[in-house]
């Protein structure tokens, strides 16, 4: 990211009348959430924009930086206030954007950088049409069932536009979008992948207490996760559809395989929890708290009868896709 | 304050080059606290501008409107960002900005019309002396004892100082500020008002859970009030100091008599616990809940006791000061 950045940077177009007075270089970080990697993504930006004003063959520019926080209104924005940089007037100004991604956050023309890191697989919503069908084999697009996926599809589709208008209308010309996704490997569905198995343990671990009476059949039918994981060419075709970006740089990278241990249970079974509980209280509105846990339970003993398959050479891996787009 | 604004902002000098591209309208609400006032005050200034905007005698600029909300780190923008307006996307974009306001908050000449309402008689901090010295007769700047007030004074006027400082430098040259302030009539000290005397009588409640032996003697002699009501022309000597700004706008109100009744004495006591909870909490550190609830118990019935006297004839107000300041 950060050598892109400076490779495609144009700091004296984007500020033709600034070699004097100062300017302000405004970074957005969309999906921010919370915690000290949120910070550091700001921080490479911000290392990637000064490195390319210093290697300005011209006059520096006198730059200040304005980063802009965003993430959904029940993001613990007081949370991340309080653990925001000590020394961070330095540096940059900050600001919390409250607000979906997928409608405009900012005024016309107001970004010079957009950043947005494994966030876009959370769609806007669960297609209407899947919920009105009732669930068939899973709470999620594996891939398997040509009519889900079709549905996922197309809520993924026009979520993509309604994200790339709103940011191309936040964007100077010339404004950069840094964006990283987890994608499916080339040909591939989420059933053959690690990520896709597991996810599907969790539908088996709502059946079982479904089963013991602790929440409702009926709920279980319509729940579905709104999560749709892309090709990468599916990305990109959303990125230039309207002809406002063009991409400047692709790179896909295969995550390390995960190792077989009891550290990957732990660490899998958090990590679901994480993204998961809170729509699963959402849609399952009179869970108890003992119900919630017991499904977290189960599927830590799920991942463990499971990690063989999981971590078996033959299972596929998501991608993580760097892209760098560069509005027009 | 609308119609100061309507008078006092000059678009066509602020927006000079964008008489057909967008031209974002920045407005900070400094010490927004948070619930409805917080949004009609925006509202308020918002119309104001687009009044000033529709009138102009040339084209019509096509503004977007930025609204930053600052006030403390600890204050609850979970809650602020939760109760935004739902529509507020048609009128303008928002963010929270969390900081100090006696420090930098945004980019240098980044925003176009600042507001500060009831908040410039909290201080950055008590004055380092006072608390040295130990108390004497007051938790508050009473205006009876000249050491005490030469230490608030002091400190107030290096609050000023640094205030107007950071907001000249955040101004673009033709920015506003509307001011609101509370303040003394002329002449008079704390101890001849209304609120002075209020106050006075929580500094009773102190002293008399002290005696019950439910907080200590030792912490409530370092215990002070940050906060310090000027004289209007101690403010204005503030703003127009390092001739970044001028006065074009000064009205001195003089809130309604308070009437004796026992709805009064509920609704300042509710007040008084509002500012100040926060502030014993924090000095008092081992205070227990029941303590707190005790202060503010006794203070309805010393309230009670000295009706008479709040409500008296004599008895001085505050001066709610309205000011526009114009950013040369």
């Amino acid at each position: 990211m950060q050598r892109a950045i400076e490779h495609e940077l144009d700091l004296k177009s984007l500020f033709p009348l600034s070699a004097t007075s100062s300017a302000t270089f405004h970074i957005a970080d969309f999906g921010c959430s919370i915690g000290p990697t949120t910070f550091m993504s700001v921080q490479n930006i911000i290392e990637a924009v000064n490195h390319n004003n210093n290697q300005a063959s011209t006059t520096k520019l006198p730059l200040e930086f304005q980063v802009s926080f965003n993430d959904q209104t029940n993001n613990d924005f007081n949370t991340l206030f309080r653990s925001l940089p000590a020394h961070r007037h330095d540096n940059y100004f900050a600001a919390g954007v409250p607000g979906s991604f997928y409608g405009r956050l900012f005024p016309t023309s107001s970004l010079h950088l957009g950043s947005i890191s494994s966030s876009l697989h959370w769609i806007s919503r669960v297609p209407g049409e899947l919920t009105a069908a009732g669930r068939r084999d899973s709470i999620q697009c594996t891939g398997l069932d040509e009519d889900v996926a079709r549905a996922y599809s197309g809520q993924f589709t026009r979520d993509m536009e309604a994200f790339f208008d709103a940011r191309a209308e936040e964007l100077v010309s010339g404004g950069l979008l840094a964006i990283s996704a987890l994608c499916l490997p080339a040909g591939a569905v989420l059933a053959q992948t690690g990520l896709g198995m597991i996810f599907d343990l969790l539908g088996a671990c709502l059946v079982d207490l479904a089963e013991l009476g602790l929440i409702s059949e009926e709920k279980l039918k319509s729940f579905y996760l709104p999560m749709y994981y892309p090709q990468a060419e599916e990305l990109e075709a959303s990125i230039t559809k309207k002809r406002c970006f063009s991409i400047r740089k692709l790179v896909k990278m295969a995550p390390p395989s995960p190792e077989k241990s009891q550290k990957l249970i732990q660490t899998s079974a958090s990590q679901i929890r994480a993204v998961s509980e809170a729509i699963i209280k959402q849609h399952f509105k009179t869970i108890t708290p003992d119900s919630v846990d017991l499904i977290f339970e189960r599927l830590k003993e799920k991942l463990a009868e499971n990690m063989h398959a999981i971590t078996s050479p033959t299972t596929l891996h998501h991608l993580e896709v760097f892209i760098l787009a560069k509005r027009l």
